[in-house]
Parts: C-alpha cells; sequence; structure tokens
C-alpha cells in the first residue's frame, strides 16, 4: 500500500486526536466541511483529493453517539464515491460493542448491526481499540486490527515504585488484562467477584488476590457513571490497602464519575486515555489523560505500509 | 400476505401519527421500548411477539434526524431477529431525498446512502410520501410505495369556491404535482419561474399563469424555512390575486416559518399534513394540518392483503 | 408458517436425536441417502418432497465435525435447490462457537466463519442450543433461536431434597447460568474462581459461595476432557461438601472423560444432555442423559407455527 | 493505479471514438473480437491480455442499445474472468437514464437496473458524460465520474461575436446547464417554460428572458426527435431574435431530426458532440460535431493515475 | 404457495407458446406493454398487479436474443418492483447455456453471465427445457427446474411401428438422452462417434449402433444450420437404413435448416418443439411441430402448487 | 502485483507438492500451526506475516477431503482477517468438480457448493489443474487459471519412440484432450465408446480408431477404482495393440487401483502427476509420478507478476 499515499481526515467527534495522531505521523489533517440542513440532515464534504488514496477517517463512536454515527457513515460512503483505494475506518471508542448479545427478546444486537452498517457504508477495514468484547471482532465482515492501550498505562504507571503493586480488575471476566497489566508491571494481580444473579442485582462479593498493605490500581476497559468501580472500592478499603489509584482504556464519565470517584480520598489518581474526549470544565486534578495517539498513528503507518501490526505489540 | 397477522411499531419520532394509523387500521399499536445507555448507545425492544407477522415500523425521519434513523435501523434489524415474515418500514417523510445528487465533490449522495442502510438493516420494502424527487424511488433496492397527499388536500380546499381558484406552483419543477391537483380541484394552474444560476443565486423572476383577481392556492412538496414561499408572495402580490393561501405536504417549518409566513396578512391558511410532526407551541390559527393516517392505513392495509396500491390512487 | 407442510431431515451425526425430536412431533423423520464416493466426496440426497415444504435439518457438529459440517452444508443446499419454502439448521451443539475471537494473529474466527458458510449454503434460520459465549448469536446474518437446557435438567434434580443444595460454576464466566439454575432450584449458588493468567495457565484459585457440608450440583455449559470440573472437585474437597454431583449440557467426554469424573468416588451422578451422541460403551453407571427432543421439538412446532419461542421459556 | 498498464478495448457501439480517445491518449486501441452464432448469441474475446491491468472499455448505448448493452456486459465479463486490476466502463452516452423514475405502475425503472447489471458484469467504476438528470449518479453502487461537454461546446462557440448572445433552455429543468454555459460565454439566459400538464399534453407556454435582437444559442442535453427544439422555435421566432443556433451534447437524431431542424432557415447550425455516432450520410452543412474524446482522454489518464477529476473541472 | 394467485405474463419472444400455456393452465394470459423510445431503449409495463402474486414469465432466448434478454430482465425488475410474491423466469431456450465453458483466453461464460443477470433484475426461480449441458444447472444461484421433452416426443412417435426402430444420436454427448428416448419406445440406440479433434475439426467419423433395414429416428437437442445432421445423415445412409426421421427439442433452424434437411429425400419427417417459434412460411410439409404448452403448463401447476416437479417425470 | 511480496503457505493435504513448488519459485513456504481442539474443531494459524501480500495457499481436496476443505477454508479466512493484499486458493486436485450436475432430484451440485463456500472464506482467485469438467469453470464468482498437465505427460512419453503410438479416451467425452495430446506427440487417437444407458449401466462396447500392432496409451483425466481402465484393457486386447501404457494426471488410485492395474501383465507402465499424495508403500515399479510443480510454479509467477497464464500454453 506504501506506493499510494496516505489521507487522513477526521469526524466532528475527536478533532484533537485526529490532529494529535496526524502530527505523530507528520501528515496533514486534512479538511472537511459538514453542513447541516434546514431538515436537521447532515452533509458532510471531504475537502482533499482521495482518489486513489489510502484514506483513514478517525471518528470514535462518543456522545452524540447517533450524530457521530451517520457523520461517519456519511464520509465513508464519500471517499468510496470519490474512488479511495482503501478505506479505514479509525475508531478509537467503538461504544456499540458493549451491545453485544440478545439478552432479551426482539432487541437488535447493537454492536452487529453498527459493524454492518459500517461496510455498508463503505469501509474497507476498522482500528479499534480495546473492544468491550473481544468476540466484537467477529461481528465485522472486514480487517479489524484490534489494539490496547496497556503499554500507554505502563509507560505512566512505571514512574512509581511498583515494588507493592497489585492490580486489580473488578470483574473476573477482565482479568486477563489485568493480568496482562500486572506482568507488564512486574506487579500483582487481584480481581474482584463481580456475581451477576438472575434478578440482574450485580453485587462484589469479594475480592480475591492480595490487598493489604499494597499499592492499588483498579484497571477496567471503560469508566461510565463509575458505580462498578465505587462498588469495589468498598471492598478494597475493607482490605486495607496502602494506596489507591484507577485507570481505564475508554473514560466516558457520564453522571460526574470523575467528581464522584475523585472525592474518594483514599483514591490519589485517575488514569485514562484519550479515546473519548473529555470536556475541559469536567477535568480535575486528580485526572491524568494519556494519548493513544502514538499508538494508532504507529499503527496506521503499519497498515499504510503492510507491517504486521501484531509484531507491534509483541514486546510489549 | 393476509394469512398473516399484521404487528404495527411506531419509533420515538412521531408515535402520535403511529397512533392514528393504528386506530384507522383497527390494530393495536404494538408497544416498544427504548433505552439510552450511560455511553449514549440506544437499545429498542419491540414488546410483541414478530414471528412469521406482516410487521410494519412507522418512522418518519424527522428532527433529530440521526437519532431517529439510528433508532429505525435498530428497530428493523430487531423485528428481523426476531423472525418477522416481511418488515415495511413506513416513512412518511424520508427528509435524506434532499440529498439526491452529488453537486459537490467528496460528498455522499445521502438519500442513495441511507436507502442501502435501511436494506442492511432489514427492511424488506418501504412506503414512503411525497419524495423530494421522483428519482430517489430508484435508489431503493426494495419495493417502495410512493403516496401523494394531493388527495387529502383536495379534499380540504373543496370546502371552498373554487371558481376562481389558480393553484400556483414555487417553481416549474414542481409544477407537475400543481398542474396534477388543479385538475383535482377544477382550478387553473400557474408557477414561478425559479431560475438557480450558476452562482446559487435562487430568483423568482416571474409567475407564468393567471393570478389577478384570483384566489391564490400556493403548493409545494415541503416547507422548511419558508424562504422560498415568502419571495413568491412579493412577486404574487405585485400581480394583485383576491386571496392567498399555502399548502404543503411535508411542514418541517423551520426558523419559525409558520410564523414568519403567518404574519404576512394576506396569507389567509397555512395547509399542510402530519407526516412532520408540529409541536403544539408552535401551531398558530392560520395553521391547518391535515391528517395522512387515513391514507398511510389504507396503503398499509393493500399492502397486507395484497392488493394493487397503484390502483387506490386512479380515481384521484 | 403453518400453512406449509412441516419435513424434517436428518444427517449422519446424531440420528437417534433426529428421530425422537420427530417422534415428539408426531411426524416423520424423512429419509435422506448419503453417498461417499472413489474420491472421498459426498453426496446427499434428500429423499422426500421439498417444495415449498418448511424444512428443518437436524445435524449437531460433534466428532467427526468436519465431515458432519460439510455433510449438513450439502443438505442445505439440496433443500434450496429443492426449492424449500424456508431452511432451518438445527444444531444442537454448535462446537465451532468456541473459536469466538481471535486470541493469536492470523487466525480465522472459525465460529463466525463456520456461521457464514451455513448461510452461503442456504440455511434461512438457525436452532442452537446453549452456545458457548451469548456474542456468537451475533455471528449469524440470519435469524437465531437460542435454547437452554436448564429446565430439563432443574427437571431431573427435583426429584432428590434440594435443602441444602449449591449449585457452582467452574467459573465465574459461566455464573449467570449457574444462578438462573440455582434459582430454579431454590437453591444457593457459588462458583470456582478460574484465573487465566498472561502466560495462559488456569488456575482455579479459590471457589467464592458456601460449600461445606451442602449437596454441591458442578454445572457447566460442556465437558469435553473434563480437566476443570476434575481441579475444581480438588478444591471443593476442601472445603468438605456433603455430596457432589456434576451436570453439563453439552457432554462431549473426550480424552476418556466420563471413566475419569467418574472415577472420583465422592461424584454420585454425572448428568448431562443428547446433544452429543454418547457411545453405548462409553457410558457408565454413574452417567444420566437426559433427552433434549421434547425442548427442541417443541421450538419447532413454535418456529413452524409462528408462535414465540421466547415466551417457552419465560415461565422457566 | 499508475504502477498498472492502461488496456482500452471497445465494442462495437462507437469504435470511431475509441480510436480517437486512445490516440489522445497515446497508447493502443487494444483488439477485440465479436462473434455471432447460429443461434444469435454474442460471444466477445479481448484479444490482449487484461491480467493487472487497468481496463478501460469504451461503449455508449447507443442504438442497436439492447445489442450494444449485452455486448458491453460481455466484455466486463470477460475482463473480469481474465483478471482485470480494475475495470471502467466508459459510456459517453448512458441512455437508459431516460428511465429514471416510476411514472407508472409496474414498470422498472431502467436507468437503475441497467447500472446493477453493469456491476453484476464485473464494472468497477464508471465514466459517463452529461447523464439526463443527476440523480441517475445514485442509482450505481459504484464510483462514477460525470463529465459535460460544457467546455468544448463553448470553445466552439467563442471564435463567434457573442456580446448579444441569449443561451436558452427548452424547458427549466435543463436551465442550470444553460446558466452554466452563459457564463462561460459571458452571455445572457433564457428559457422556454415548458409545462407537463396532468394529461402528459407539453407544451410551451413563454420563454423567460431576453431574445428580441439577439444572438440565440438553443441548448439541451441530447436532441432526439427534435420536437421539443422545433416548437420553442416557434416561440422563439414570436420574439424575434437576431440569429439561431441550435446546441446539444447528445446528437441522437431520430426520425431525420437533423434535416428537419436543419430546414428551418433562420437555423444557422446545430451543433452537438460525437458521444453518439452519426451515420455520414445523415450529416448535413449545417451540422458540427465537436470531439469529446480529448476530455475523455483526459479524464481517463487522471483516473489511470489517481489524479483528481472534479479539478479537472474546476477553470470552466 | 397455493394461497397465493398466480399471474402469467409473456415477452415478446414467443406470445403464441404463452398463451397455449396460460390455456392448458386455464389462467388468462395478462397484458404487457413494450414502448420502444426514440433513443431505441425498451420500456416494459405488466399490466395487471403482481402483488403478493406467484408470478411467471414466459420468454425463451430466441432470436432475436439481446433483445429478448433486455426486454426480460426489465420484466422481472418490474415484477420485483410491483411487490411479486415470487417471480419465476420460464426460459423455454436457454440459448446462452451453449456459452458455457472458457475454450479460448478472455472471453466471457456467457451462460453464467446471463445466469446471474436473470438474478439481478429479480428472477427467484428458472423453468428451463432441456439446457445444452447439465452442468448450467450450476451457473444458477436460484432453483431451477429443468424439464425435458422426452415424452412428447415419444408420445408422438408411438403412432408409428417402432418395432424395428433405433433412436440415433448425432454424437455420444447426447447418447444418454436418446438411450432414454429409445428405452421410452422400446427401440434400440445408435450414436455417431463425433470427433473434434484438435484443430477444431469436427468429423463423424462412424456410426455405433445397428442401422442396416431399420428405422432411424435422429436425435439431438437442437439443431440450428443443421450441419452437423446432414453430415451424419451420410453416415447413415451407407449403413442403408430403411427409413430416416429427424427430431429435436429445439428447432432454431437457421441458415434454411429446414429447407436443406427437408431436401434430403430419404428424411421422412422433421419433428420438434415450440420451444422456439418457427415463421409459417418457413415450415414445410415434412416439418411437425408439437407443443411442450402441456407439460410447461403442468411443471407451472406443481411449482406453483408447491408439488414435486421431479415425480412428473418419474412414470416417463 | 509484483510491487507486494509473495506468501505461500501449504496445509496439511499435501505439502510435499507445496514445498516443491516453493523451491520451483525460489521463495520459502512459509510455516502454517495445526491445532485439533478436544472438540474435534480445527484452528490453523499461519505463521507468517500476510499484511498486503499477494497470498498463496496450496491445498488440494484430497483424502480426507472434508477434513482438508475445512481447513483450506479456515485458511482462507485467517488470511482475509489478517489482510492479504489478494488470496488466492491453490487446488491442483479439486474432487468435488465430478459433482458437475443434478442427475438425481435433490441432490446438491456439489462443485458450486463449494466454489461458493471456497469465495465466502475468502478466495479471490483460484488456480486448478485439468477440472473434471470444463463446464466447472462457470461455477466461480472469481476468476480462475485452469492449468492443464499435457505438456509435462508429453514431455515424459518423447523418451519413447513415439512413431507407432495411439493415444487412447476410454470415453469420447475426454476425447477432445486425447487429441490434443496425440497431437503434442505427433501421434494417433483413438477412443472408447463408453455409452451410459438409462439404467446407468456402462458399458465400453467398441473402440473407435487403430489399435492393431500399435502402442497404446490409455489417457484419462483421473484413475479412481480404475474400473474404467480396466474394462477398456479388455476390449484393447481384442484389437491387440503392440504395448499398453497408462496415464492420468489426477492418480487418485482407491481400491488398490495400482496394484489391480499394475497386475495387468502387458501393461508396461502407469504414469501420472502429483496432484494427488501417493502413500510410499502404494508405490509401484509400474508407477511412474510426475511433477506438476513446475507448471503450478510457473502460473504462480506469472498470475504474481501479472503475465498472460494463458500465452504460457500457447506453444504446447
Amino acid at each position: 500500500m506504501s506506493a499510494r499515499e496516505i489521507a487522513v481526515f477526521s469526524g466532528s467527534a475527536h478533532p484533537e486526536l485526529a490532529a494529535e495522531i496526524c502530527a505523530q505521523l507528520g501528515v496533514p489533517l486534512l479538511p472537511t466541511q459538514v453542513q447541516r440542513f434546514a431538515n436537521d440532515c447532515l452533509e458532510v464534504q471531504l475537502q482533499a483529493n482521495c482518489r486513489e488514496r489510502d484514506v483513514f477517517i478517525i471518528q470514535p463512536l462518543v456522545r452524540p453517539v447517533q450524530e457521530n454515527l451517520v457523520e461517519l457513515l456519511l464520509m465513508l460512503d464519500a471517499a468510496r464515491g470519490a474512488s479511495a483505494a482503501r478505506i479505514t475506518a479509525v475508531i478509537p471508542h467503538y461504544s456499540y460493542a458493549r451491545s453485544d448479545k440478545k439478552d432479551a427478546p426482539r432487541i437488535s444486537i447493537g454492536g452487529k448491526l453498527v459493524a454492518d452498517l459500517l461496510v455498508t457504508a463503505g469501509a474497507n477495514r476498522v482500528l479499534a481499540m480495546t473492544l468491550h468484547s473481544p468476540q466484537v471482532h467477529g461481528f465485522f465482515d472486514i480487517p479489524v486490527d484490534h489494539l490496547h492501550a496497556l503499554r500507554e498505562l505502563a509507560r505512566y504507571f512505571r514512574q512509581y515504585d511498583l515494588s507493592k503493586t497489585t492490580v486489580v480488575s473488578p470483574d473476573l471476566g477482565n482479568a486477563k488484562e489485568a493480568a496482562h497489566f500486572a506482568r507488564l508491571l512486574g506487579a500483582q494481580v487481584a480481581a474482584g467477584a463481580k456475581q451477576r444473579f438472575a434478578d440482574d442485582r450485580v453485587q462484589i462479593s469479594s475480592v480475591i488476590g492480595e490487598i493489604t498493605g499494597r499499592d492499588v490500581i483498579v484497571l477496567d476497559d471503560e469508566i461510565a457513571k463509575g458505580s462498578t468501580v465505587l462498588e469495589l472500592l468498598d471492598r478494597l478499603r475493607e482490605l486495607k490497602p496502602r494506596s489507591i489509584r484507577v485507570a481505564c482504556t475508554h473514560g466516558l464519565f457520564a453522571a460526574k464519575a470523575i467528581e464522584r470517584i475523585g472525592a474518594q480520598e483514599d483514591v490519589l489518581e485517575i488514569v485514562c486515555t484519550n479515546t473519548v474526549p473529555i470536556p475541559k470544565d469536567e477535568r480535575s486534578d486528580k485526572l491524568k489523560i494519556l494519548s493513544i495517539a502514538p499508538a494508532m498513528a504507529e499503527a496506521i503507518r503499519r497498515i499504510h505500509n503492510g507491517e504486521s501490526v501484531s509484531a507491534l505489540f509483541e514486546s510489549v
């Protein structure tokens, strides 16, 4: 693919991240123009030649999700109609991944439907980060490169003395990632045993692993309202850790989650990445946002050049 | 198809219209439950058995268009997954029809893309009303029944003395429909000659037909901001009509259009249909809303029973 | 669909189950003829009229999986070419569901590929039982009815005094099902905390829940080699339960698992269903095989008649 | 795409145009062999290597349309089977574009059907000129490059004194193009107000714009039987222009249209392009045929090299 | 399917056959209107309600093949757009079946391409008669019912004394059908050994079987120019048969074949069916045309009612 | 394509052939890892970067056919998911080609179904050798390069005095290939007249051509059980040839065919190619296996470089 020029566009969802990725890549972020008609329909114009280019369109499916999704679909279709050689949808946060099963009759499996819509609109491939469940990969009829943000998180935490650190996963479903992270840090691993009983009452009944007197890093894939984390903190305190930090990839932080978690005095820090834009006025001193732009840029560079993306993570 | 039971659902866009259609059909409007997750993703549950049913989902693509579009896609997919025998998307206002050509490089033809998305999500057929251009029919890979609201509008105007009436189309592109309407009323037809010059300056330079001393009905397919109508009114006044009424199928009425047109003293009435919901507090004394529910219901009945829908309009 | 006749065929994988389902349905199991040519290719003839029939083809993907899979694909294609009105692949054990994620680079997600192959060959819908992960549902582009065998298992265990019973899931990933099962029995629930560390060493480090002095039912979705169960038994014994029974839906029992688990003196019983055929000479006194034929037959009857299948399980 | 060799073939429809395009491109027109069997079926052989080539097949859908269409489909399929890297159908006159709406029940929208047939046969993209309506672009599921011949027509007319020129569109539907053309010439624009009443009686009731004493250029997208033009001439004469010339892109000239229009003494010239072949013996002294081969060749060159085609027209 | 009404239409290719089939079925042949525009494009209107009907469109691909093919495609698409429940293309002579292999580089396999075009245009199934090679069945992605005309031919010949009859196939490729036919008649079978050498020189070097003194019936699937038959006659005469008759399913009779074969004094009769229309003025006294309308009608009836079509021929 | 790197993998079916092809190409055979799970499902990992590579996967569909087919499908899907630029399935023996027609009701045309499965799994093109019937080419929706092994066989036989040689085809269906082969050798051609009567009794009634006193080479596309060959030998002996050799492309040799044919004293030699692996212990002194690896390698080289493959055989 390297014989073709690269062309990177961004939708309205997270232009700062797109700009940062382009800066890392050393290519310009090409302009787009979004127009909203009197009837509320959208029109997006890609304002640079796409013909025979290797086109990347960056758009996490963040709030307002439906607006950003339709905008992305319009951009993919525009790139296809403009004769792009290949179109990669770069979706750092694929929120519909949480709709991954039919847990009630007569609902759509949204993560599968949106995957199909992306293909219909013209996506040839997808670059995603930390999908909610690994099975979501199989919803796509096109190649998916699935990155993880653990390397970025690990690099950040290495500034600390990690000799007595335990990484805690709020539930065992996510424990594999936590174990991987612990290994990167040379730390121990623990997990809350989150049970989901038949009446959908979720309860963290216990924490498996060594907590007392240790420096705890709570790790989850995403934090939305933060209820699970807050409940886990209650369990952890009973075990008297030395310190607590909270980390995640996708910092959705709905319902004042930053404020509510930050209000816990024993939480020293909340660390997330910038897959989701966080308004300036919601940030706090305890919040630390790491950039996944270098990782995304390196993946895009490898996709463009036909180099192995899985190799990128082997040294992690 | 009549061997199968009918099942009608409505999205959030216009439940009043759906309820009215169901009342006409004599069938219940089946319940749906829309849920918005903390990450702003939607989930829609169809709360009645769809299996082997002839399912109709009513959802005009009105403001907020993107929310309503994605909701419709989720409902179509849910019905398919729930083993519906046939799924008809009932879209009384298909707003993306205005995006019907590529008048700038590197844009999507939105009307075509959305048609493809509907098919991907599971629509087997579409029931639409007064598409912006008749070519949009050809964007769909599935059968489309395309209704017009002229019969409803004509029935309303027949309460008046129509002996000196002229129907005026704001531009000649829409003149065929105006002529059809005039014939229904036994009236004359006229049209504004709207020229769209190369620099996109639009100007209604003249009105072709007899206006002076006549009762004028301005007819358009839709009124959004109302600028075209207001400009036409200026031209008409120069020709001294006896009275002016304004009529359209899709009353979008953005940017206070009802207020602005209603403020014209010589406009006696603004008549539209209920394809688009109009908030109670935007309505005015001059506004008359006709219901297309009986026509939609009759079309649904015929589709369900396998009777000719085109025959429905032959007597018009 | 009930206007059409039903036609049920079986592949070579599990004719006993198919016969039992047909007996329940009160319809004949229609004959098929499988021929293997000198070049090892298969040919399958459906030996009864399929034209405009509602065809069901019963074939679990059990050992020899590849032979049974290709045979099923040939049967689906034959039914389609023979003008079946609708074709349902009845797959009581969808073994490729375990290949549900890309946990290594450059592998196929087999569960997704096989789903696509079934659609290509002509399946219009699938009836499956207890898929390994619920996300696998989303791999299919066609409607899936997903049954569970818990009702059958519960009915069996109700013969015992259940007043001191605890249902144990070997890992928390399967705990939801175990909790559901416990509720059916009025029992408690417990779970092994199976951790999968970064180097893929799996270890059941502890059991969460009340075990001591209780009657334990170990419940898993499938038992293949039985290693997980055997390891769990070690943990359980440390907690001194009053009795132990083992239950699962899919009794694959590879590597002499029946013998090895049965050899545990404190295991009173191994209970499974007949989604997978178990050779007569591998059965033992401790093995109890429950039939899911009545449940499958009822689901087929409802699919055929267009009745709700989800309603079937609401009373569970 | 420039790394791949270009390969240009022509069907039987218009080999002269294909030869001229190739001469402009500086590449050979590769040979094809068309065979008609005793049963009237066609076979077309592309007689040069297509493997990994960037293949262009030139075939306007002109009389005999059905023969030329099927021949084009056979050539597209042959190129695909011969492993072409990319196949562009070059269709200078896409006649089925006139079948662009469903103006009667139970007809095909031919322009959409033929677009689908081209994709089925193997076309990866289309290069067309002056489609009858711009919405036809949306009938294609593949990228379309849509050229216009106005630049060629303008270059020709610049030989005259244009100081008192008015460009006249026979109807306002085509007026945008006429306005664009007028701007290219620094001329005024006018338009006939063609009304299509309900009983399909078409009448040019008036001409909007300045005609008296001016040099008129009548401009239409195509002239078939010429009835509309002849009717417009009657209206124009009433307004006493100084001179009249007639111009169009597609000179179909059925029913002796050249002769009939040429017989009008006040028509000085009929100007068209060579998108449609005109038999030598139908040409007359008043007929001037401009070549669109240079424009088509430049578009092909840009498509092949991945350069912007829209940019080609920005300076117009 | 019998719950739905049947609707039969005919294209322009062979309306007499369609009328005869409808008479057999006891249903009306519904009207169609074919229009040819000034630009040579076709438009076909189906002039009866198709909605939820079981539609059959009768059109053999006979001369002019391309016109008839495109007309058929337009009719299929019209029926689909008009909401037909099911559309069967009834193609008594599928002439493109002869283009069934790639015997030269860079040609289309026309029989496969046309099959794909039929599916694209909307055909749900095909009813064909005596395909040139049985593999052509596999070119279709939709169900095909493949009839043979042998029963009709046999019924005719049973009027003669068949005690000394030999059925002769011109080549051994067609010998299976000849053997089947001989069995129906209680006759012997023979075959010309047509060898196709590497330089495409075809030669009937010998006739295998008993000819001398016998009543010979030459049987082929189709006769176009008749060269093969004429050559075979030369070989047969050397073996001194008692009488000669010629029979085929598809009587294409190009290049005055009826006249040329009829001119052979020892040929008593030429028997064919009416899959292909034969102009009145080309018929001769020696020509006997049998009707396949009863067989086609019976197959249509069975397809419509969901009865086995293969069973129809079991008693043959 | 030559700008991209080539990547060749082999399934389990015939690694020796793959290794030989790679040696000819001068590229490494890249490693794969096949894993069989406890539930008998397969997983295949391609153990080298595929991204933007021109991938070739070598797998003849030989015994065990179903295992090798599913393995091939898994490899194709893995390559697609791993972002291969193009994927060619290299299938030296496509055994399902024998299932090429519907000679009984309600069977699958296996050759067509498997072609569709290969496309579904991700194959972009196929390289095959000596398909059972040339029509099978038309079963594929993707480009097929179809090689023949005659050049290899001819080169081998040229070591002998060919002045009195006759090539004999067991039936006339295969005679064209035999004639081609005879021409390559400067030999005569003959053929058995294999008749397949209605009751499927096959009988070689005679041999057409000169046999007596000549050196006979029996040529068939494949030999499975060898029954046809053995029967032909009986006929040939009656005609007293000077010597007999047997040759074929695909040496399946089921049911001890090598032993049974070799036991015929007058058969001097059995010559086949290595499209099918032959276990060492089944080989005999009379068996000569020619390698088609050089021809396959040259075809792969030309496909990779975009050179004509048909040209490869023009000099034959």
